[in-house]
């Protein structure tokens, strides 16, 4: 029989009442002849007492230990929804991570899955078993310790589920019912989509729209999964949710197809810098060392042998990002005359793979903020993205202009 | 180095400070050049929660993805209380039962020990490992699913690696701070006692003094582990608690070690049995098949044929014992008038290993209870106890009768 994967998140199983619900959508997709594999999320809330729990006994906790309490509320839920399934005469059972085993890498607390070998799931649908609920968020080391995946994980899980067992599908049911062309708290012309790519998937998911976890999408991709993202509080039907796939099953391409923001970023700039060969690996360096995500990078015109470096990265890594720059100062690696960090800024940004093929949405872009007198504080593009800074109380504006401006309230 | 294995109950690890607490009594052992492997149960109230969850589910649950569910408890206490002590900079890990591996029958919901391979510990006890914390009152089938022992299943869980392990002594620590010669909340007089014998204990514990857990008791005695039994919430000193112990480590033999309760025992009488041979059979068969807790039995002198037959168990178990005998009338194996059943009675018991050499404990009984003017409805004995079944309205009266009787107030 095909097999289907969905995965639960945590708002979705978060009582009893809402696993029968979701339950009933597992019936639904049995009844149609699919064998499903069901991952599920620790139900909402619990996750967050565990991970309390550890950081109030141990803030700088080993993240075995941290890896072997956090996984428990998944394994709940995935009792519970076998339990469900069965008072509903479906058969099924639940699994948790080491028994499938979905093997990963010791990096505990964001172990990357390395390996889901499918004999012990395919035996028991072989015997009749019609769905298996799959503990996610969790896998076994090679030590044989409990790994979990970071946060977001379980989506992760259900991918690499779908490519494993070549599912015919893998949908994601969360508390949004798809994605949106904007955020519809910021524009209310803001308009579900039917299907995006996965590479707009990817730039929207690392751009914070909060739908789906990058590295699921990027798995997806790989391993050409088809991902639908659809809200397990609406009436079941084939329309809903967005179906993430290959650009090729997309007839209606629109040049954008969403306008993404982010309000975590921070701009900082480094005044006078030395403008020498291999200055940018000098500052770079460093920061990489120290972890901190560099987004967008602009260096200013030399003026007299100086020139200003500019750079984006989330809020919460500014301090870091100061005492990396200030240590390589001090070390004589670099040297700059001052560090001017501005945290009052937002990242918008415009995404569609038509944008390959399409010239103009930059100029489009640009022409639109400037119409609104938005001035732009730094660019930064990919081949499907364009993103720029801006001050932070022009964010909704910015966004509502780019919506209204590339028409995304109408579909293609 | 010589291995230690201590137990903590639900209340001794209910929250974060408690836990603190039992890892700082764990440090003191190590500190005296022990090795100790830590049992420890769910938060209070987590198992019970988990379990209200399963039952609302699922009624007539599937037992394996209860024990998938109930077990998780254990393993949040035993990653805490691991990381807790690190944070102490002393080496410890968590292990669950699968890791062990804690080898169970496959009797989902109350599982028998059948194994616990002492290499994995052992060899990180060699690497430098100084505290194993296991996951208590769970362990993994012979197919691979994760298994619990019932009830109370960590004493169980704790006296089983003691044995394994060849530890020193298994110290269970719990909210009592030891054995009483009776309930202190029944009398004043109750003594404390420093060392009770494994048979003494076995019928305490199944007599109803909650202390300790039946099986951890019986499997204690099989491997001849030293039990001691003490309160996490006093200061530690060795001589705290009560040690279970062989007979022969008792110096101080008294006839009568304790007085035991229980209000849970109702009385059935069958009326005008046909007094023929085989008839005991024809009605403790059908109730050893309805899964009924026969304890005391009396068949009165026949008169005229006819006999009554008089048998003890737990209340809530009358009315299936009732339907398990009015089946087997229906179906003509045995003949009978009536059942009366009398829940409105108690069983009130003395053990003391000394009885088997020392006559006259039954008559010291009987007489004092008479003196009171206690009517006695039913007797058993054993080698080392005498239980009598009275009215329930006596039942305080009739243990303090016999705790001043029998002179428990008194150390030997």
């Amino acid at each position: 029989m095909p097999i289907l994967v969905m995965k639960f998140g945590g708002t979705s199983v978060a009582n009893l009442d809402r696993i029968r619900r979701a339950a009933k959508r597992v019936g639904l997709e049995v009844a149609k002849g699919y064998d499903v594999i069901v991952i599920v999320s620790a139900m909402s809330g619990k996750t967050n007492e565990l991970v309390g729990w550890v950081n109030e006994t141990s803030p700088l906790y080993d993240a075995r230990e941290y890896d072997a309490v956090v996984s428990s509320g998944e394994n709940v839920t995935a009792g519970l929804m076998a339990l469900t399934l069965q008072e509903m005469d479906i058969p099924a059972r639940s699994w948790q991570g080491w028994q499938v085993p979905l093997k990963t890498t010791s990096a505990h607390g964001q172990a990357r899955i390395e390996e889901i070998p499918t004999d012990n799931l395919l035996g028991k649908f072989g015997e009749g078993m019609r769905v298996a609920v799959v503990a996610g968020f969790q896998g076994i080391s090679p030590e044989g310790r409990i790994t979990t995946l970071g946060r977001g994980g379980s989506d992760t899980t259900a991918v690499a589920f779908a490519a494993a067992f070549d599912a015919e599908r893998c949908d994601i049911y969360t508390d949004v019912d798809g994605v949106y062309t904007t955020d519809p708290r910021i524009s209310d012309k803001a308009r579900k989509l039917d299907k995006i790519a996965f590479e707009e998937m990817l730039e929207l998911a690392s751009l914070g729209a909060k739908v789906l976890q990058t590295r699921s999408v990027e798995l997806a991709m790989r391993y050409k999964v088809k991902l639908r993202v659809l809200s397990s509080f609406e009436e079941p039907s084939d329309e809903a949710g967005t179906l993430v796939c290959a650009e090729e099953e997309i007839m209606e391409n629109k040049v954008v197809s969403g306008v993404a923001y982010s309000r975590d970023e921070a701009k900082m700039t480094l005044v006078s810098v030395a403008d020498r060969p291999g200055i940018a690996a000098g500052i770079f360096g460093p920061l990489a060392e120290a972890g901190i995500n560099v987004d967008m990078i602009v260096q200013n015109i030399s003026d007299e042998g100086t020139t200003d470096m500019t750079f984006s990265c989330p809020t919460d890594q500014v301090k870091r990002a100061e005492k990396a720059l200030n240590d390589a100062k001090a070390a004589g690696t670099i040297g700059f005359e001052e560090i001017i960090a501005d945290t009052n800024v937002a990242k918008i940004s415009v995404v569609g793979i038509g944008m390959r093929s399409q010239p103009g949405v930059a100029a489009k872009m640009f022409k639109t903020l400037s119409d609104e007198g938005i001035n732009i504080k730094v660019i930064a593009t990919s081949e499907i993205k364009i993103s720029v800074l801006i001050d932070r109380k022009y964010m909704e504006l910015a966004v509502q202009a780019l919506h209204d401006a590339f028409e995304l309230e109408k579909s293609a």
